[in-house]
């Protein structure tokens, strides 16, 4: 593939420009979800003009004009022109990826992206330079305490919390799913955030018990903003650095390692090692690397978005299992999953 | 097109995903580009380990290895692992546009959507509500006085200039041969910044004489920045708006319409049509927007970038050929290059 893209750019790089124009189409996508265009081409019977969307939504009708071209431009929507006026209407993609309401929707994913993540990336030239993350120059907070940047305010807390959420809507099934886990009876998610993971693992092992592990703040505000009725997921408040773990047969670790260097991960691991009984797990969930470095992109882009927010990494796996034998764990099992996010399962 | 990205996209959001990606693997290249890294591995004769790069530059290793993976991910750099160790070598396509020294080198112009593009298009989604720039909620700057705020500093002019440099440096040939200008005996590039476009123009059409006309200081730095040894153009100062212009068969105007609302384009070419003989001509050099609205994607982009930074647009060939007709232009003709820019003549 590199000896295709070399040999077709040479003449002119339309894949380079390409990439140079990636944040402005990003921008295009996280600024029309912010304005709540997607919402309302969902609602609507009918195609509707610029000037109506504009009108609904409170935004300039040139401004909004230009931005719904660029949407039809990139394929996300529809456009025809009756007498003369054009009718942007909603595609198949946006009503069940952009719109709020949609069970599979990626709006607080996008949120978060637009106003917490691109800002923080426009540092990452000083990133690389430092070797550390950039929430001092981006946002004047402290380097050294990542969650309390994280979580440096309600609206933010529930702002990442939405990131997690949907994240796991896309890539749930396929982490619980990527090893047969219904032998194991109880199941603690640590750091599991809103519960979407811990659902996705309840109704796949119906007959498992699923506990979300989290800080006291995060417990509250999941069980405030991200809970239904009858919640197939229990609550559990707790410090997995700090405070006791409870009791499971199976630890569930989503997206947590990536957040640490190695010799806190191994602090962890090392304290679950401990309380796990033999024959008890750890499923690691984490964008995994290639061990020969050549990809995948958004393994290798999510390390750099670690870099640049975080005090972590993301890893091939052999750094997993180098970490789990170190451990005590030795039977390790990686699972790629072809999408974002892979699994790993070590028993004791 | 749009079926097909439906169509696929419905199961899994590969192409959705990526686009919001879009913005870090922009910022990937940028840092690289800031950081030098292409130039170093061009006068390397051999490729370098993250450790090597990251001492000759000045970075964190940790940070360097892992810009080094995500363009290895993105087939700009190549990476072969000998006794253990990664070692990253360059790939003809950066060496060509990247490295700084080339003579097609895009430095210039991806320092400044680095530095000032990208931090403008944080507050697209203000753009697109109020109607206009944001030169003040990203830099502090007045929206009125849009060249005031661009050359708010002679770096930031300079970085402007470099722009508008490496631009033609891509598009200038295919634009000044997209019709045959040898007829015209003088040509004038009104705003023609650096003089990389007219220069491509004393290429193509040695026996025309071209005179670069632009605002003093933007005149004295590309003498001092921009200029070679013996020059195939001359230089003059001016102000096209507000001062006389120089007499001249065909007049050059290359993303200086895009700037402006119609009413202010309106005024410019009629001021030409003016000092214009019969048989004389303008040549607009501009992203030309379809009829139907569906694209170029490239320039409904330039369009929202114009409305984040300008008071201007861009628009489709029907739009010049009025604005041409308005003011006495009848013959109009309009070539499509097929790369970003695209070439409309109007004889008098």
């Amino acid at each position: 593939m590199a000896e295709h893209l070399s040999q077709s750019e040479l003449d002119y790089p339309f894949k380079l420009l390409e990439y140079f124009n990636g944040f402005r189409v990003s921008k295009v996508i996280f600024s029309a979800c912010e304005l709540g265009v997607f919402d309302l081409l969902l609602k609507s019977q009918e195609a509707l003009s610029a000037r109506h969307v504009a009108s609904e939504l409170g935004t300039s009708v040139d401004g909004m004009e230009r931005l719904l071209d660029a949407l039809v431009g990139i394929e996300i929507l529809e456009v025809e022109t009756t007498d003369g006026t054009a009718l942007y209407s909603s595609t198949d993609v946006a009503n069940l990826y952009l719109a709020k309401g949609s069970a599979k929707s990626l709006h607080d994913m996008i949120i978060y992206q637009s106003q917490t993540i691109y800002p923080l990336w426009n540092n990452l030239m000083h990133a690389v330079r430092e070797g550390k993350n950039q929430n001092e120059k981006t946002f004047g907070l402290s380097s050294d305490e990542v969650f309390q940047a994280i979580y440096r305010s309600e609206e933010e807390m529930l702002k990442f919390m939405g990131l997690m959420n949907s994240s796991w809507t896309l890539d749930g099934h396929d982490i619980v799913t990527a090893f047969n886990l219904s032998g194991f009876q109880t199941i603690v998610d640590l750091g599991g955030c809103t519960g979407a993971l811990a659902r996705e693992m309840a109704k796949a092992y119906p007959s498992s018990s699923v506990v979300v592990f989290d800080l006291p703040d995060v417990v509250e505000a999941a069980q405030k903003h991200f809970c239904q009725e009858s919640d197939s997921v229990v609550f559990q408040s707790g410090d997995f650095f700090s405070g006791e773990i409870p009791p499971a047969d199976l630890y569930v670790l989503a997206r947590i390692i990536h957040d640490w260097p190695e010799e806190k991960c191994l602090v962890l691991l090392k304290k679950i090692y401990d309380i796990c009984k033999p024959g008890g797990g750890v499923l690691l969930v984490e964008a995994m690397l290639f061990e020969n470095k050549r990809g995948p992109v958004m393994a290798q882009i999510f390390s750099l978005n670690m870099l640049v927010q975080t005090e972590g990494r993301e890893r091939p796996p052999s750094d997993y299992t180098h970490m789990f034998n170190k451990t005590g764990f030795h039977n390790v099992q990686v699972c790629r999953t072809g999408k974002s996010y892979d699994a790993i399962l070590a028993i004791r």
